[in-house]
């Protein structure tokens, strides 16, 4: 697949190292290019034989999977302002709509989600929720307490959650469909939980969310 | 500790038998008496040396910690009858308030949750949201994966907490405190999230909700 991400940041890099892993083709894009040069050369030290460039974005056209991997609002606004070229892609979501300034609710309203306000910000993309639940770190090792990494997936496009969910097997990870776009409202407040305790558990942003069967 | 469970379930059962293998006092009320009395002989069957007997409610009155392992909104009804004698008690809500005829949403409103409505039922009493994201089988097996079951905790009254922590630890579980009552939110929306997607991830029931270090 040709998987372009939108960002930068420690997420992105998670996200790009799993995806190179997979033997995917990756382009990343930030607004500051300079970020997603230093990343394309991160990367492609980091992961041999990785196909990772910087794109403008004008990539974002012939993408398979095109991953916002931005803060909320930030995600939301992108899709909005690229929807036309975003129509019928598969648009990955993974972002927590966490009010950082009290850590104590979600920035949306109760009752819906960061990734159903992506979606309607950007009616024709073919919305999935996936990766909310994964740290950074984790990402970049795969794995957590010697198991592969949980990626919970959500959406409305079962095709989209069938590529979202192939991309994260050939990355060795575990794709779990949970249902529907809406499970997203449970998945960003359970993920808001587990930021919201890492200092009281004693974690380091190192653990992961996990269904043991 | 002494500890009486409200109702004789399955949740009664998996709860009953961790708190006999922690060496506390069971008391099993069910307002069908008869259930509460074959469940005690069960447990005393199963657990070597279990100190296990069927009460009436009354027996509420000098327990340590009182477990509603009733379905909601029953358990919140049984707690506005027992307002009186809960004040000052530690109890325990393990409710998932799901609506089971559409398996699509909660029955509480969102925003807040389960415990939060028990607890203004039940004003004078010390509400704790634990194991509800623990399911039957598990809990009786204490273990999933090789794991001990994680056992999220949420309340406003630090040493009510520390007393169900207290009991989940001396029961061989790991108790993981996630900070007030209102967390309760998340730990309901996510648990309903796991129950529903049982069958699409092939599951049975079995399984259990973990944050991984």
């Amino acid at each position: 697949m040709i998987v372009t991400i939108a960002g930068a940041g420690n997420m992105a890099r998670g996200i790009g190292t799993r995806t190179l892993v997979g033997g995917h083709s990756l382009r990343l894009y930030d607004r500051t290019r300079g970020k997603a040069d230093d990343l394309a050369t991160t990367l492609s030290q980091e992961v041999s034989g990785a196909d990772v460039v910087s794109v403008d974005e004008g990539a974002v056209a012939d993408s398979d999977v095109v991953v916002l991997a931005l803060p909320y609002p930030a995600g939301r606004d992108v899709a909005a302002v690229w929807a036309g070229a975003l129509a019928g892609k598969v648009v990955v979501d993974i972002s927590n709509p966490v009010d950082f300034s009290t850590f104590d609710s979600l920035v949306v309203e109760p009752g819906t989600s960061a990734a159903e306000q992506i979606a309607a910000a950007a009616p024709g993309a073919r919305v999935v929720k996936a990766f909310n639940t994964t740290f950074a770190g984790p990402l970049v090792a795969g794995e957590v307490a010697g198991r592969p990494l949980d990626v919970f997936v959500a959406g409305d496009d079962d095709a989209a959650k069938r590529s979202v969910s192939e991309l994260v097997s050939s990355a060795g990870l575990r794709p779990l469909d949970v249902g529907p776009l809406r499970r997203a409202r449970e998945l960003e407040g359970f993920q808001f939980l587990h930021m919201a305790s890492q200092e009281r558990l004693g974690l380091n942003w190192s653990s992961a969310l996990a269904i043991l069967p």
